[in-house]
């Protein structure tokens, strides 16, 4: 039996592979796992039976035989630490991809979050207009320290790993705000992380979510 | 050689334990490693030597030997993965306080981060007051939730670990809001925490570093 992950029946991005569950496809189709997908609706969400796989009521979860597991970060070092490819293999290089994938979700995914959440659901309130510069100059702060990491190379630390992939779908959420194309290093980087097949496969797969969704 | 970590020269919270070397010096004293202490001033963080440990300029980093690490999470992690005490051993188990992890860093605190970022930075904003009602309801929206599923339990999935180590640390940044009152069986919960012989002697140990810097 493949694992099974859960991915929003309608999801807020329109099927454009911002929700977390991208992350999950992703990294399973970096290492050619298979997968079965149960969409799940906001209702179901805040369900008692999503609930007992899901403390706070999100996706994705991911089930395989007796595990049930949920955050996105988690469930990608498990497949990462399950399957080659992800994960350098060498410990100092391993540590420090993770490293990566911790900077991703922790450092520069909340003030992407809180300057997108306030583009969505405080537009019409009085503070918008004057909170908007400080938001987006927090981003503009970490994408500036990133960008000098990061430089020219490739990917931020050696080969491609778990790390790249958390960071590229952090970035990606900012692709509504403009704020991206002022970084051009980072603007290529999360460019190439779209250019990997299997990132194409799984972005493929949750836009047909959303396509069936729309068309039924 | 101890491995040797960066904490702040003067701490913002006043020694209270809130600065993020707290997760990783409580770390290291569960597992009985011993550790040397760096100081790092606000202006010697964004300095070229202290960017090259950690390229977000912020503390705490961990040394040792080849390997340099930044990121608490990455870094409580990698000192669980080397020791007994902080992970099961039964894998699924394992994966499950992994989680707990994450769902800390990424769900738990980027809410109580904005609440009492807030509380410090934007009180002479124009939308403080308006601001908030709403800060504060998405705070407890989680600790709702985390309440529901810890229920009466002494710690988050079975025996003490990593990941309650860093829930821990997470909600203590409330601790000036008022909000962790609200529920009882979370401010046990951190008390339980809090009364471990491993988390008093890292509390000691960062508590001098200010007590020392405001002697001198």
């Amino acid at each position: 039996m493949p694992p099974t992950i859960t991915a929003f029946e309608n999801s807020p991005d329109r099927g454009r592979g911002q929700a977390r569950d991208m992350r999950v496809r992703w990294a399973l189709e970096e290492v050619g796992q298979p997968y079965d997908v149960r969409l799940v609706s906001f209702e179901a969400m805040k369900a008692p039976a999503h609930l007992a796989l899901h403390p706070f009521g999100q996706i994705p979860t991911y089930e395989d035989g007796d595990l049930a597991l949920f955050e996105s970060g988690a469930i990608l070092l498990h497949i990462a630490e399950r399957h080659g490819g992800l994960l350098p293999k060498d410990a100092n290089a391993r540590s420090r991809a993770i490293a990566w994938m911790f900077a991703a979700l922790s450092t520069v995914e909340p003030p992407i979050v809180e300057l997108t959440m306030a583009m969505l659901f405080e537009r019409d309130e009085s503070w918008y207009a004057e909170r908007l510069p400080m938001l987006r100059d927090r981003v503009r702060t970490r994408l500036g320290e990133l960008s000098r990491r990061l430089g020219d190379a490739e990917w931020l630390d050696g080969a491609f790993s778990a790390g790249d992939l958390m960071m590229v779908t952090v970035l990606r959420r900012l692709n509504t705000s403009g704020v991206l194309d002022e970084y051009l290093e980072i603007a290529a980087y999360v460019a190439r992380g779209e250019a990997r097949p299997a990132f194409r496969r799984a972005f493929d797969a949750q836009l047909a979510v959303f396509t069936a969704a729309s068309r039924s």
